[in-house]
């Protein structure tokens, strides 16, 4: 079993489209903030001091996708559990169950490779092997 | 073939986040306002005028993901190809190609169903099969 | 003295720019969403159960400004106190004070009206005068 | 009479509020993307290209106001017409008319420094003098 980690979230008005509901890529905007929060809680820095210290500038994404089985609506509090289900080479899955209280709202996944700037180009990146102490912290 | 749609956005300083790239939630933003103006541009009014006539108040999503090969960032623009390549009595699903010039940098799908208010509840939703007018125009 | 209502935010990696800061924008959706917290906190209903009651859909707004002092970065909790400052016939003033522990890093003011969709063209809003009982539980 | 800028956006439905109308911190994302279609326009090359030449990594906000007279919605387009209204040793002034076709929408005002990373603190930003062929270019 891999570490997990809860973040809660507010649903604000404006999180919500005309229909009244959450706007879907604010999902991914809170599985996104949720990953970084998992990270956090196993006492990985922030990414800024990565990239000082080895160039890491972040967990970029190659795939990600959620399901949607509920709406959620502003005035709302919701719940991601954030967990890593997979490590493949340079990538690694992460899983978030979206629920309010212990209704499941949507599941997602994402999946990432940890980056650095392009030894020959910074506006490129480059994906490198998951760097060791953090993938102890967290498995 | 079904009709396909080009929607062009411009990647500003605000859609990229500290790694210099666009924080990716915001290529699901895209993919949704591509959506629109698929619709818009196959005749489909605008939801609003739907919800007054049919009580139809948009797509909302059951799946989306995407695949992202190649990052973007800011002072660049960004077309999206988009399609509906299957339908599903209820559901549809759109497929997005996102690319720079001719360099694709990322490939999404969102799986939509159109929905109305439920009669018993306006806080919630319920998908209604696609009506026959709109099909006929996007097919 | 009026009612003072303070709600905390996570700055999160995806909030800041290509300049590893706060992309200024967020800030006033977090002070949206502090106005909203603000009245919730203060026992007001959510918006869509006073559309369902007295037509009223929120509190948009006729001025916005803010004045930024120190940036804030991702990693980092920010707070908002927020309160109102004026009330003027149909429109009301908030004040926000955003800081990082003690040190104050921006300030901000909102001018709302009660609005309600005009009863001639629903896709038209309308100021109306405060409702007495939110004004009575704010002051 | 300064160089005077006009750009447009697309208002999309993931833009608009449960009230049917733009979610206004979404003006000041466009005035931000505004600003830097401004400088663009006027012949400034990309921040980031600033930073690796000069250390300028952007031209963060002092003060941000806007005015907001009438709502816009989706499926509508926007334009602003920027320019730069007063020069004031670090700062100068940024003003936005936001209009739809010949309509006036809302008015705003950014309050900007030309920033870089502070030689101390790379966590920090600091004023400079606003870059002398820059201005040429856009007074």
């Amino acid at each position: 079993m891999s570490f997990l980690h809860t973040t809660e979230f507010n649903v604000e008005f404006g999180d919500c489209d005309p229909a009244g509901i959450v706007f879907y890529p604010n999902f991914f905007r809170w599985m996104d903030a949720a990953s970084r929060h998992f990270f956090t809680a196993a006492g990985v820095p922030p990414w800024r001091e990565f990239e000082a210290r080895e160039g890491i500038l972040g967990t970029p994404l190659v795939d990600a996708s959620a399901h949607f089985e509920r709406p959620a609506t502003y005035g709302e509090t919701i719940a991601i559990d954030t967990s890593i289900v997979e490590w493949r080479g340079k990538s690694f899955v992460m899983r978030h169950v979206i629920r309010r209280g212990e209704l499941k709202l949507a599941e997602g996944r994402e999946v990432r490779v940890f980056a650095r700037r392009h030894p020959d180009d910074p506006a490129r990146i480059q994906a490198v092997e998951v760097p060791a102490d953090i993938r102890k912290r967290v498995e």
